[in-house]
């Protein structure tokens, strides 16, 4: 017998046929003989529908409105589905996040789980009733609802599990697992078996979407272990595990590209020393978020070549800081540039293998991509380069990587 | 200043403009000095909606997990309204039930108020802030979301009233107020200023659908002055109050119809004692409710004709529970006929004076219109007739009682 968390995303639970898929992949997990804890999104793009009521209403609300409004579709989600699994003759009910509660600070929005009171749920699981909570909300100090930020409901599916001791974490979402490549992109791309935290947080951050980041920062804090796996098809899925599980590391675990970052090429900036503090003070003061960052000499040798990047939808507020401040950072040429992406490779083998940020350029060189900007840390390599080349990217590093023949090694 | 509850339904808040006229509607009050609440009901047909992928999941849901479900639509639409206020700069916030609480029993699906707690509440009014209160909801002594029935956010703005000694209770709806008949039918119908609360008793239950049955029980039993008006047309509505609050009293204030009946004839029942119970009393048990029922001598003396009436969506229920006891009662002759109508004339005026019935009578005669039941009370007479004479017959009735003449007397 094993306790778990059962997390559905809303494709998951788009419909009722859906729902009632969903309730039947928890009784199977009943019937085996476990104890169920079920986390739920809302159905389908209701979140999206209610996100937009809101912004319509007025573009100005209060989030802790808002909180009240988007919370709305997790619960019936919730409700459906604990009436799903009663038709299937098993024991259910369904719990809001003020219910349990889920405490959280009160960042109405994007708020925090604080503490998981979880005494009454674990007497009734012992009772062998599944307990289907509303993912993605929480009650703050002020006895008001909170939402935990988009994506939430894995953060809330993590956290369950670690308030449960919970013995496996199941993600369930429309892809079988966490895959070496963007299967629409690299058609060798494979399902990996099992991937660490540090490896899954990087992919995260870096593009691929099937986990929340902070859930699984969440996971490797408390020591979950993740599985994310598909509710459409029946089979094992990919483990997020400590890195001691996995015995054969490779060196590089996945390719992954993000294209929500767009470039800006500043050009003849005077080249004295705190012109960056006044140029990225004044973006940070707006609230811009910069990434990758890379300063070169003119050939003139007086003004220097700066090249950054920003969230894409920040580029225009951006644009609008810097020529507010053309004046002070000298006669800079500023040149936006949308049209880029982010290609990365991650993988803990990293640590101990040299020469892998070499083998990442040569690889795209052979295929005439120029590389724009380039940052690391410990297990990924980032670089930014035109956004038309990203395919033909994804599939040289892919290749160069030896991904193609994953499945042999795993 | 007066304290004021403005419940809005459904239809007045079917969309973002809709609730935005609404807001406004509230800000002028606020602005005019008083303190209010707003009850609000959820977005047109959303309840409908939740109603429906409730009873798709399993017609056999679970009350407690039904109410989860379809108070999901009136948190939606006390956060969106509560935005709207503020973006008009009127201070608001929104309030569900399990928040204030409006305790309820535990009847889930229709479900009771016991009491309101509503000391935050009146210390935010007095602080100029707007409440703006899910209606519809409730808390259970279970800590589990509860709901009031079909048009309980009518029920829930009175009981708020009350709790608040509020100086009035406006209901906005799609009408301008309580007529003297169906505007649709009768194209002279007019708006009564005001009405008592026994004949908007006797009008709800008798078909008028302006308001819950139940919410007039409780605003006459708590004495809260109620007001229906339209939440399109800036004017005064129809003031529900105490009979002598209403100087003039009219003998006929309203003619009202229900499609809601239908009949049923046994003939040749044996005629002995008990016959009666052996009927009614299998019809109860099978939660089978009748309402009017007259019973005649057949020709041959012996036997007996039974005739009665049942909602009509119990009708088949009814059919199979006579036929299951067709032994017991006799060889009798069992006609369904779910082609009725009941139409009736109610007014507190009835009491002082004698001769209405005949008078209604006479007007249904005089257009050739046939009466198969009759049933009356104090201040109503109903009457049973074929569905197809319906207009016919509420236009005579609304002529025979002069209400043609209803503005000039008002």
């Amino acid at each position: 017998m094993a306790r778990l968390v059962m997390k559905f995303g809303g494709t998951s639970v788009a419909d009722l046929d859906l729902i009632r898929r969903a309730a039947e992949r928890v009784q199977a997990e009943v019937e085996a003989g476990n104890e169920v804890a079920v986390v739920v999104s809302a159905m389908g793009s209701e979140t999206n529908r209610l996100v937009k009521l809101t912004g319509e209403i007025s573009p100005l609300y209060d989030t802790r409105e808002y909180d009240v409004v988007v919370s709305a579709g997790e619960q019936v989600s919730a409700g459906l589905i604990a009436i799903a699994l009663q038709d299937l003759g098993v024991a259910a009910r369904s719990w809001l996040g003020w219910q349990i509660p889920f405490y959280t600070d009160d960042l109405h929005g994007s708020a925090r789980i604080d503490r998981i009171e979880t005494d009454e749920i674990v007497r009734r699981l012992s009772q062998g009733q599944v307990a289907v909570v509303a993912g993605f909300q929480g009650l703050g100090s002020d006895n008001r609802i909170t939402t935990l930020g988009r994506g939430g409901s894995d953060t809330s599916a993590v956290a369950l599990a670690s308030a449960l001791e919970a013995d496996r974490c199941d993600i369930y979402t429309d892809v079988e697992g966490v895959f070496t490549a963007d299967p629409r992109i690299v058609t060798s791309a494979a399902k990996l078996d099992k991937i660490t935290y540090e490896e899954m947080l990087e992919l995260a951050s870096l593009g691929a979407t099937v986990l929340q980041t902070r859930s699984v920062e969440m996971a490797m804090k408390h020591g979950v272990r993740l599985q994310v796996l598909s509710s459409f098809v029946e089979q094992p899925g990919t483990l997020v595990v400590d890195e001691d599980e996995i015995v054969e590391q490779r060196v590089v675990s996945g390719v992954t590209y993000s294209n929500d970052d767009a470039k800006i090429t500043l050009r003849h900036v005077s080249d004295r020393p705190g012109v960056a503090a006044g140029i990225f003070g004044p973006l940070a003061d707006a609230n811009v978020v910069v990434d990758m960052i890379v300063q070169n000499v003119s050939e003139d040798g007086k003004s220097t070549d700066l090249t950054f990047t920003v969230e894409r939808d920040q580029l225009d507020r951006a644009v609008e800081v810097l020529r507010s401040i053309e004046d002070q950072i000298g006669a800079a040429v500023i040149t936006p540039d949308p049209n880029v992406v982010k290609v990365s490779i991650v993988g803990v083998g990293m640590r101990s293998h040299a020469g892998v940020a070499q083998a990442m350029f040569h690889a795209l060189a052979e295929k005439n991509i120029n590389i724009q900007v380039i940052s690391t840390s410990e297990i990924k390599i980032s670089v930014l380069i035109a956004a038309d080349y990203t395919e033909l990217a994804v599939r040289a590093l892919h290749s160069a990587f030896k991904l193609d023949d994953v499945v042999a090694l795993t």
